[in-house]
């Protein structure tokens, strides 16, 4: 059997994807618009109050195209504290406006393939582990799956070729540093795909040359199975203004 | 012909999951949701009961995500009473409030590849098949199939070559004794998937971490395939009476 | 090209699932709810009678989680029966409160890999494909294909090495009898898979240990594929009242 | 790169599939349902004047099962056309209590694997492309496309293979001449099946005979993929007066 | 590891597809629906000028059959106006009465893989990165994969290799030039496929001809896959009157 690589686990993420009905919004009066907004304000300064004091987490961005309006992507160190925040927003007055699109559940993962010492309590470890999310301009969200199939089938893999994979499949990555930063969270045993991946960007275009290129390594092109691609747009406190506008 | 192994079977299971329309609840009158919430307290007292005559057992977790909201796991001699049992739910007052979100019908199972003999009225082995579940606070549940493709197709397997796999798979569930309690449930004719599992864990963590192990087991890395995940957290009085706070 | 058997065919075959309301069901007037379950009741009468007369069969199960409420299984002459049949019962007071939950649409059918004359007016033969449906505790219903991928293909299998595969699997099934009784029907060309199962059991534990053993004949392990699995509990008259019970 | 084969084209078509809501056409008054058959039959009387004045023809069935209650096949010069009238009908009163179930835009094709000159000007092949569907007791629709996996991909053949394989798959359908009529559409780039099949009989059985006969041939065991399968019964203006019945 | 291909990108492309409620839509007052035609009208007017201005494009077709009932094809230079057009939109008295159906995030992307200098500001590349959609009578629309399947997986061939192959696929393109225009947009890392396809004709009848013609190509036969395909008919001004017409 091979052998599997040691990882080191941090906050636990949830990523929860909402469609806005936008009729039943225009057509609640202001007190009801402004009370849903003034809940979701108060909401993120909460979220706000936690990043700063680094007990979690968050993103908050509107997405592209039909499949959700808004995605809030929300780091915490339980995963019950994940569970009360989206019980909490359900029970809201903007959540009565919006249905459930997506959602997904994982846990910030670092896996070491290189071998070597590495200390989850090492600041820098641990600033990876429990990391304050980037709020740059674009974000990028997909699940992924190691591909168990045929003669394509990563787990038959030993672990040295893995690593080899795994180290060509980072240098690709290490081309686009500084213009796109990667959060991997595992989600084997929590979620449908064994794997999340988030990336921010300031510039959009730069998720379509990383994924394209990285689908010539090996690892992708025989292992990598891909879900639903979520493409989005931050959400600032200006944009939002205009966003909620009715 | 490949052997079949020889299982002995238990009491029947039905797995429920429900998703909260939390906007109708909070828009019930307090009376409303007042008696919901007492009908399902009295429920559940008839639930206990049964469980402290070892007449059956069960287990109600809140699912993290989108998925579902309410997982409710049933134990019950006979597939009538949990027939039973979810028709009384669907009549319920809380039943108005929520709308199934995915259900699975199995009974526990084990499983003798190592031969010997086993008696299911040996009192250990009884206490397998018509087990208390644990009341811990983490649920993990997913049904599963052996795959049947190409190459890889378990039930073209000699028996031998089968339990030798099994064994191994074995070896690395028992590192986690202790941190992880599983329960096997067979369902080939009777839902989608051939098993469902439910492991219960006191650290969330050590779900993906087993989960995560056992993918490079040979029997999951070339004969596992698998449906949906839900991740929970137990719900207990205490907590109940926060999550149906409107 | 390989020869196809030749089948004899018997009744056509409507499976038809629904779901309860139960919410609706609960606020319709004492009334309501009486002239539904009385119309449902008329309609099981006309059913009764065409059985009895020979002219048609059906069973009525009540389905374990949350696939389906009910289902009711009608056989008869002709597809024209079958389709007058369900839009009736669509028209009915109690379809106000029901929702479709699957349907399958097929005809009785029996093939004969063995060779050696089989009359379909012989009496045995006929009762076959005209048969009255056992009224046994469980049912279980899965739709099914005979598999065409890759070097799995049934289909381009000689006659002869088919037959001796269906007369293994065959005998395993003969284990079963008394236990188990088992209905083909034939749906190339009416519905989405080429056969349904229907089984009837008077112990539910016998359908988990007749399909498992299955599994390892050839003919299924390298050659079937699934649907859905539904199993049910016999929808008895007293059965039917407290079913019914607002 | 293998030769195409040169195909001859004639009108469009759309088959549209209908599932009613019965509860509401009920509840609806009298004179609403009036209205609505009117509205109905007075588009089928412009149907029937296109279809004698050969610029169309159609075909409306009812389906068994709940996949649909409603079936209208309409071809029609050109695509604008098919768009007109769906729009017209969505506009309609009956559409009011109707849901969408199911829609296959394509066109009547005709493929010349053996050579020869065709001409699509001559009568008779101008008839098969341009064709008046028959008013036969019973339907069978469904899609399809040629397989492209693994060793199994039609497109790679070279022609000739391909000529050989559709001839004999020809063969077995000229045993049913007759019996059934046959209808190919071409739907690559129209919708998302390569080929609409829509089969006529007078005898129901008839298309489960051929169906499964031809899954034997090469063409289908290695070369065929299915879609949903439609079965249904002849709308004859008496039965559509029972069907529309409150 | 294959080296990726150069892609040149220009504009952000939306396509957008919605299906009316029509019954709502005729119990509308007619001044509701004259408003709603209004605000499109407007809308439509902002996106002329936006084309007039060459930033942007736009296309507007009706889909035939049940997948959609109007196509919105929308072309900006960021990511951020597409969002916030389609935010626009569903705020408009017009989405009232529609219900989302599919939708497709891409860029315009053009790749060389014949080597040689190209400017994307050589006005010949810059028209053809920010192109001016032509109006012609039919719209198709899908979106494809390359494969990576077993045997038949694009990411692993060479990048010599992949260009003999687009360079045929580009041959009997060629032949369809005047008859067919065509735009491929990227969508790797902003959507659930790797492209999106999307072509212009006068006559319907060349999209089938040209996609089945490519079928043969080896690019596709073997190492295409597609999604959803979409036909639709341009909606002139004269045509919307028609369209929304109660």
């Amino acid at each position: 059997m091979p052998e599997p690589v040691i990882t080191m686990d941090g906050w636990y993420v949830l990523h929860d994807f909402r469609t806005m009905d936008w009729t039943s919004w225009k057509y609640a009066s202001a007190e009801e618009r402004q009370q849903a907004i003034q809940e979701f304000q108060a909401l993120m300064e909460t979220f706000e109050t936690k990043e700063d004091n680094r007990e979690g987490s968050h993103a908050i961005y509107t997405i592209v195209g039909q499949k959700a309006d808004l995605m809030m992507m929300i780091l915490r160190p339980t995963m019950e504290e994940l569970n009360e925040i989206e019980t909490a927003f359900n029970k809201s007055k903007l959540a009565e406006f919006m249905t459930p699109a997506y959602s997904y559940v994982s846990v910030i993962e670092l896996s070491n393939y290189m071998g070597g010492d590495q200390n989850p309590e090492d600041p820098e470890i641990e600033g990876r582990l429990k990391p304050k999310l980037p709020k740059w301009e674009h974000v990028c969200f997909y699940p992924m799956d190691k591909r168990r199939q045929g003669n394509d089938n990563w787990y038959v893999l030993e672990k040295d070729e893995r690593a080899k994979l795994m180290y060509e499949h980072g240098m690709t990555g290490r081309q686009y540093a500084g213009k796109i930063r990667q959060f991997i969270s595992g989600s084997i045993g929590f979620d449908d795909w064994e794997w999340g991946v988030t990336l921010f960007a300031h510039d959009v275009l730069q998720f379509k040359k990383l994924v394209y290129e990285m689908r010539f390594d090996e690892v992708t092109s025989r292992y990598g199975d891909f879900g639903s691609f979520f493409i989005g747009n931050l959400l600032t406190k200006e944009k939002a203004e205009t966003f909620f506008e009715a």
